[in-house]
């Protein structure tokens, strides 16, 4: 299991919120919400409205690729600190229709200079059903600053 | 040179602004603006705003993203019609600082089951000095659906 | 779980010595060695010599890569038949040391036109301890032929 | 264009002869040729026998990956010196029929902590008729041991 860089989980969801969300005008935008940052794994929730579709009413690939790169890249973030997005590859599997979209990334290898991330990216209706609408690998590039939370 | 769904390159962009753009919410709010799509290749083009970046204040990689995979898309669609993304890679090169957000993409292979596509993202500062902030190669797969426009 | 194209795990076996590798003259030189290829999972094995070695004396990345494309043409091939690869992205993660290599194919969805699927590679040494040394996501496209074992 | 690490062109295939494919079982086995290793492009050729083939004959798919995997490294080498493979995706866009395959590398941008390249390879049948067979990019990390040529 990947060290932390946070204190506790409670913590490390109140750094992304006050830094990766609220510093960001397109995060705040969206209102992404961060369920676990944690350990090397992430996973986050994005209500989904009518300003995140695409021409056939889903979620734009904009989006189902942001909570991809999200998930990798705050999965990295709990092992190894403040990160950048290198690269990622990823896989649109089926239509994102729904009332959520869920994201979920966990760390294959924390390195010094690359941290490798899996993630998915699930489409949720108001059931609760979740169907897996993206599969994503990210290359995430510690920048050196672990700012920590206070 | 691949063949072109579309009767002139003012058609395409007209039909791009209708169908890809005004009746997606998301490319609607973002407001892309297509500058060519004509005969395998792409170019569009995006005004910064602070709703657009992320923590440090440059254009958020999903933004980026964004721009990339619709060049790849847009450029798909020129050569063969309706088209989904199946999967892409992005390398992201350097932080996307600046006034906008330039992509161009350029159809690689276009076969009747997936288009191969390569993709660049520059950023322009004020004066147009452009800097090439991301590159991505796609996969775009052909719905069957040409809807050629009026 | 993906439905299979074979009678048994032992047809399955016996199908991809006779088709994939007999037939193939790089695999038949290689000598990979399939160990489970059966309702979208796959396991393989090949046994380390100088021959496959980059100037380090690790396993060189082509035969990395190649266990990762065959691991996921092969969990592929046991849901829809016969397959060709369309892509892949693959993350080198450690040095592949050891008198082995074993990569293990998932499928994540199986659709008509085409199969997703991730697959790692370990390298293993004569003690049996495995070190993960790739990660790979990779489309697959069904070739239509399902050519079923005798 | 980015700067080289060797004296001159001629330099540079020797130090690729000597250090990437003799000293390499598999390299040295295959008969890869280094054509240009210079200023941040590559250009290798590899002459088809029936070992390198998959089961219909044509020239295998790690094969293929293989030169596109080496095409880019060593344009990133003739920038930055000893480099590893971090990571690729490449896409297969036709069979590889014919007589020689050969791949072409250009860096898209050489960093200190990643080089990141495009590669292309095509079949060459007996006249000489290339057909493009694959297209890959990389991200390929300097070691920051730069052996220079003897």
């Amino acid at each position: 299991m990947p060290e932390t860089r946070f204190s506790s989980p409670e913590a490390s969801i109140a750094y992304m919120k006050e830094v990766a969300i609220e510093r960001s005008g397109f995060s705040s935008w969206l209102g992404v919400e961060p369920i676990k940052v944690w350990q090397g794994e992430s996973e986050l929730l994005l209500s989904m409205r009518d300003e995140l579709t695409q021409h056939h009413g889903f979620a734009h690939g904009a989006i189902v690729g942001l909570m991809a790169d999200n998930a990798c890249a705050w999965a990295a973030a709990s092992a190894v600190g403040d990160v950048v997005t290198g690269s990622y590859s990823i896989n649109f599997l089926a239509p994102a229709i729904g009332t959520a979209l869920r994201a979920k990334g966990t760390v294959i290898k924390a390195g010094k200079r690359q941290v490798v991330v899996r993630a998915d990216v699930w489409s949720e209706d108001a059931e609760g059903t979740a169907k897996l609408v993206a599969s994503a690998q990210g290359t995430i590039i510690p920048t050196g600053k672990v700012e920590l939370p206070r």
